[in-house]
């Protein structure tokens, strides 16, 4: 994850996506295949709602896919308590990367320790679960998400993360960039909301991301594929 | 909750309407300034974010406004069992009335006893307080919605809600027409999203719509007053 060596254009994008599908009316069919795409092109991971971790969990084992889901997801003003117990929940029940949502109100209220302290409760109850923090940058200022970077790296987590995709913006270069600049290679840094193409991909890549989220992954995958001439 | 005689134009809206706050930017200083308008003008209840349930039952105490918050919110894929903690630790906290939200998505795939059985326990779990459920009308189709209208009654439930406010639609009158008329008087109606002014306000109470949640209550109330002369 902490990897900063150039990005690497010939490389198969696949390895550093999370295969994503968050919307509220996504079913257990559409789950299963995204799980079956994931296998299929070699994704990282698949990121899912937390209902769906035990039917994902039991069609990933053993492929080498891992999986993903979110905890406090989008709005991040459920208690710490019961996102602790979402964690747990979700590890228990199969989930190997667990993608946190901060309390955005606390960081514009300047409450940072409220932050931290949570980050740290989740990542215990994680372990050894890889724990990804999501700072819903559209909402803050370059302060705020450079204070909250540290705190992410402070706390223990694994990576910090641009954004949910249900925001009133997505991941940034500008973001990308700032985020990397400050955890430098003590975390990953993962961008997400608004990567719809290989282009967009790349310069997330670029900027820094050593993670992607997405639910365009196999047409990145397909049109990569495409411009290196492999079958 | 289960009025249905006509709707008095000249009765207080305050008195049905959930004064709420619910942005993922939302900090103590503005949920505090939301609770100090609800006892000033009287609103049934303020509906907050559930890591502010502490602090708003500490303020609320003794003023006869009631505390609400969410749980699931506000996309409802959300494990059960996290729904049935959520619900438990806020109540335990003080609130009185928690809007839930139903996994949309098993709606959509027809499983419809999965939803009723996390009603039942989430209704359980609140006891006394009142549970509202959030159907997500602007993803269902009417048969759905008539299906877990008859559903949220079965289970329990004190009332059936329209909407987040955080989908692809708000509260419709003909939505709120609909769950009136199968739910008759076994439960209340609650319409919310997109209502923003007394014209709305009424046009929603006047198609069976018991219970308003609206981040607009003040200027309701102001608008009112205004209309029939009072101070």
């Amino acid at each position: 994850m902490n990897q900063t060596q150039a990005f690497d254009p010939r490389a198969n994008p696949a390895a550093v996506i999370d295969h994503t599908l968050l919307r509220p009316t996504a079913t257990a069919a559409e789950i299963a295949q995204l799980c079956e795409e994931a296998v299929e092109y070699g994704f990282v991971s698949v990121c899912v709602p937390p209902r769906f971790v035990p039917q994902v969990a039991e069609q990933l084992y053993g492929s080498g896919v891992l999986t993903g889901t979110v905890v406090g997801f989008p709005l991040g003003y459920a208690s710490s308590e019961s996102k602790v117990f979402e964690t747990r929940e979700a590890c228990a029940l199969g989930a190997q990367e667990i993608d946190l949502v901060i309390p955005v109100g606390a960081a514009l209220a300047g409450e940072f320790s409220i932050i931290q302290d949570e980050i740290t409760r989740v990542v215990a109850a994680a372990k050894p679960a890889t724990v990804k923090v999501i700072l819903e940058c559209c909402y803050l200022s370059d302060f705020q998400k450079s204070a909250l970077a540290t705190i992410v790296v402070a706390a223990g987590a694994a990576y910090v993360k641009t954004s949910t995709g249900f925001g009133s913006g997505g991941a940034t270069l500008e973001d990308v960039q700032l985020l990397r600049q400050v955890v430098g290679v003590r975390a990953g840094v993962k961008a997400a909301g608004g990567i719809r193409d290989l282009q967009g991909f790349e310069a997330m890549r670029t900027a820094g991301a050593c993670r992607i989220g997405t639910s365009a992954g196999v047409a990145i995958v397909q049109a990569w594929r495409q411009r290196e001439g492999l079958p």
